[in-house]
């Protein structure tokens, strides 16, 4: 089966933690929006996906999957529909919904993420709303950023099989978001990073392991992978990753 | 089967989604928080599910649904597993995850909704970022109501078997969770709501069958719906309601 992946071809965004999964499957894959418009890539294939959809399946938003004549949106939903077929999910029921709850989880990080330059608005620069964006940055350090680390840091304690996966004993398309996590969250917050990864070693060790595999370790060194920036999600603003005040938590 | 839902007690929040689903098919359950403490119920047992799960699949927050001895977090995830139990969905493979997206999409939106109100940090209050939750409802009023509101108003246009339900010709979960979003957008705005409903008569058209269904119409008028107040997700300010400038778009 050949994919077709419609994203925007500048950024890594929420079509990076597809982009990992078909890579590390070496998975036939065309990430359509980044071929040349010669060709029918470009941005404006990516918007007449968003405008024209065959059976009445129109997607919200980036990232789309096309799958013969199957169309699906939504990152998570994605990753559920390709995990049993690039084995990179085992396949009982239970434990692929609890693949997708992290997954799930992993999307609410990211979209808290994007808000800590945007708290106010997508359609306004990240300079009309600094000010915003500082004090929410303020909470997000402080609170949710450790929230969202040490529950992962939980969960791979939970897991009795394996301290090198999330899932059992083998790896999963959750263990990929997880490495794209620590990688962005060390490009936007290196300082604050720095400090909260002495308390998640096992998810430290995940994105180790995971970024020694020969088909990650190929993709993040090819021109395929796109580079951090600040159009991204995940945006280094040295002003948002200041050292967190001490106050104590009420 | 018997299914426990775990969720905050004086809210609908999120796990009113699980509720229609849940009221809709008639299914056994208990809402396990708003039971008497004294029968193992309130807030603590929702505390204690939070902390101690068996088999380490840890959820991050409620809703939490415990089914045997399968424990599912996640609102959209919790709809997808229930959905082919209660019958609220079609079997087949690409309709679920169909309805899936749709669902993830509701979920986007009402994330939204709450980050009007709370734009900073979930853990201040409304007036401590009252500011910024004015600026940030301009852009929500003007942009992200409509663009969600007409995206659902041109997937209903798109079933083509019916203007009654969003999947083919029948009630599915998805229908359920578009009333609890009309209701909710009516109730937060309703100066605004009442100027974008001209625009979506076939999602209003939904929303007005649904509420006839026998199931949810006792259980709108039972005491076990819960009243919409100003410490849910969707609140009710009437300052973040005001007529929205008629600037035009870029």
């Amino acid at each position: 089966m050949r994919y077709d992946l419609y994203y925007w071809p500048t950024i890594q965004g929420r079509g990076e933690f597809v982009r990992l999964a078909l890579e590390e499957a070496g998975a036939e894959y065309v990430d359509v929006a980044r071929e040349p418009e010669a060709r029918g890539g470009g941005e404006a294939a990516l918007i007449a996906m968003l405008d024209h959809v065959s059976g009445g399946h129109v997607p919200f938003a980036p990232p789309i999957l096309k799958a013969g004549r199957q169309v699906i949106a939504q990152t998570a939903n994605i990753l559920f529909f390709l995990g049993p077929r690039l084995g990179l999910v085992p396949r009982a029921e239970a434990t692929r919904l609890w693949a997708h709850q992290l997954q799930l989880t992993i999307a609410d990080f990211v979209s808290e993420v994007h808000d800590v330059h945007h708290p106010i608005s997508g359609s306004l620069y990240y300079e009309d709303q600094k000010r915003e964006a500082k004090r929410r940055a303020e909470f997000f350090r402080r609170e949710r950023m450790p929230k969202f680390l040490r529950y992962f840091e939980r969960v791979l304690e939970g897991n009795r099989r394996s301290e090198r996966y999330v899932l059992g004993a083998r790896l999963s398309y959750v263990d990929l978001s997880l490495l794209q996590l620590v990688e962005g969250l060390r490009y936007a917050f290196p300082r604050n990073m720095k400090r909260h990864e002495r308390h998640c070693p096992r998810l430290i060790s995940v994105h180790q392991q995971v970024m020694t595999r020969p088909h990650i370790q190929a993709y993040l060194e090819s021109e395929r992978r796109v580079p951090f920036s600040t159009e991204g999600i995940f945006r280094h603003y040295s002003e948002l990753d200041s050292a967190s005040k001490t106050r104590k938590r009420k």
